[in-house]
């Protein structure tokens, strides 16, 4: 038996089209025993969002079959916090009912919080730099769901949570305290121990990008597999210090590894 | 005959309250022949708002003894610019202010622009991020008034241009292509040639910052002058790679140098 952690965009599909062969690759397994996940860094949709979609795509997967980066966040939240700390949360609303379900107190006060999050915010604005710099200034600790630069969107791309942390670190001057999602190892440690649960020798990290999903995989001793279906391409591959133990045209043919 | 070039916030004078006997110094430097300047990094204000804050405070200044980092940046694009090349301006309206006094054409859209403005904005959106992306995508150049992490107001400190650099620097993964303010020579420059017009080194910059008064006034050969009436400490003096060639404790004492 082994376990599969599968990227979402640019791996299992773009956009909302599922990418060919994909659906019959997982199904086959799935079938022959093997454990699948999916782990996405997106802070913008829930878990039940990417369930619904890979559903209607022809995946089937459960809730805890899916974990994304708000999830990871409000997880480490959860065992860092002392009893009556708050949190100030800089994201949309899937960020902060993650946040809620775990149930976590939040709060808009600098003076009120030990913890500062930054998620994918489309409705950043100086406003929120200015709440979460003076939440620092009052000690407070920034974090954020990932580090991803932008996002691929029809036509092209869009700025992503790079650009909240990018504000808040040349503002203090100093870099967030934490960074959840992949490539950490939080996330990496998670995924292999209390979802996957097996060695990590038979454990494969699927992925298009060279500096989250195959670093991740790398530092965390995953056979890591880059997939030729996202925004990585060869010149990219070639120039990156990031290396993939595998290289496959597509997830169709993931179970020829 | 020597030239002075003064910072103002911190150095002349903490919001609203002039540092006590700075008028009557720069009275005196005047008095003997001296040329008397002023320079701030700040965006959010007009040249003509200094004016009259100065004089208000006693200080007898025309238009064209204060320079601040808006004018430095609208005359660089005049230099560079194109006929019919355009520029976005990411900030506030001092600043548009400027760039049409002299002439620039703005647009707001990102294929129809060759540089990008970045200034102080508290006005600042995701999409004004995302707006400077796409342009910045098309090949738009972005420059930004000023590299300031915070700027001083009452009871503490609020995010300055630095928010919005590190913004579009994270996102884009690069550095903006040019900082006009202090410290960089774009602004010594015209200061030392256009505006005092003497050898350089009968010129002093005054300031209580390190990292950008007495950085630029180091750079350009010019006497540099660190004030203690603003955000310098003697720890920050100590720790700091920028030492000034004189310390004074107050502008009150600048013509005993």
């Amino acid at each position: 038996m082994k376990g599969y952690v599968f990227d979402l965009d640019g791996t299992i599909y773009v956009d909302e089209h599922v990418i060919d062969g994909v659906p019959e690759a997982i199904s086959r397994l799935k079938k022959r025993g093997d454990k699948v996940i999916f782990l996405t860094n997106k802070s913008i949709s829930r878990r039940s969002d990417y369930v619904r979609k890979l559903n209607d795509l022809g995946i089937q997967v459960e809730l805890e079959e899916v974990i994304n980066s708000n999830y990871i966040t409000a997880l480490y939240l959860k065992s860092v916090l002392q009893p009556d700390e708050k949190v100030m949360c800089i994201g949309e609303e899937p960020l902060l009912d993650e946040l809620r379900e775990q149930g976590i107190q939040l709060s808009d006060k600098p003076n009120d919080v030990s913890y500062v999050v930054l998620g994918w915010d489309r409705e950043f604005t100086y406003n929120k730099i200015n709440n979460a710099y003076q939440a620092w200034k009052n000690g407070a600790k920034i974090i954020a769901t990932n580090p991803d630069r932008t996002c691929p969107v029809q036509g092209g791309e869009i700025p992503d949570c790079a650009a909240m942390i990018g504000a808040l670190e040349a503002v203090t001057g100093e870099s967030v305290f934490q960074v959840t999602g992949k490539p950490s190892q939080l996330t990496a440690q998670y995924v292999l121990k209390e979802v996957l649960k097996m060695p990590v020798d038979q454990c494969f990290m699927i992925g298009d990008r060279l500096e989250t999903d195959i670093k991740m995989g790398n530092e965390a001793g995953m056979s890591s597999v880059l997939v030729m279906t996202g925004i990585t391409t060869k010149e990219l591959l070639e120039d990156s210090i990031h290396k993939p133990k595998h290289i496959l045209d597509s997830v169709k043919y993931i179970d020829q590894l």
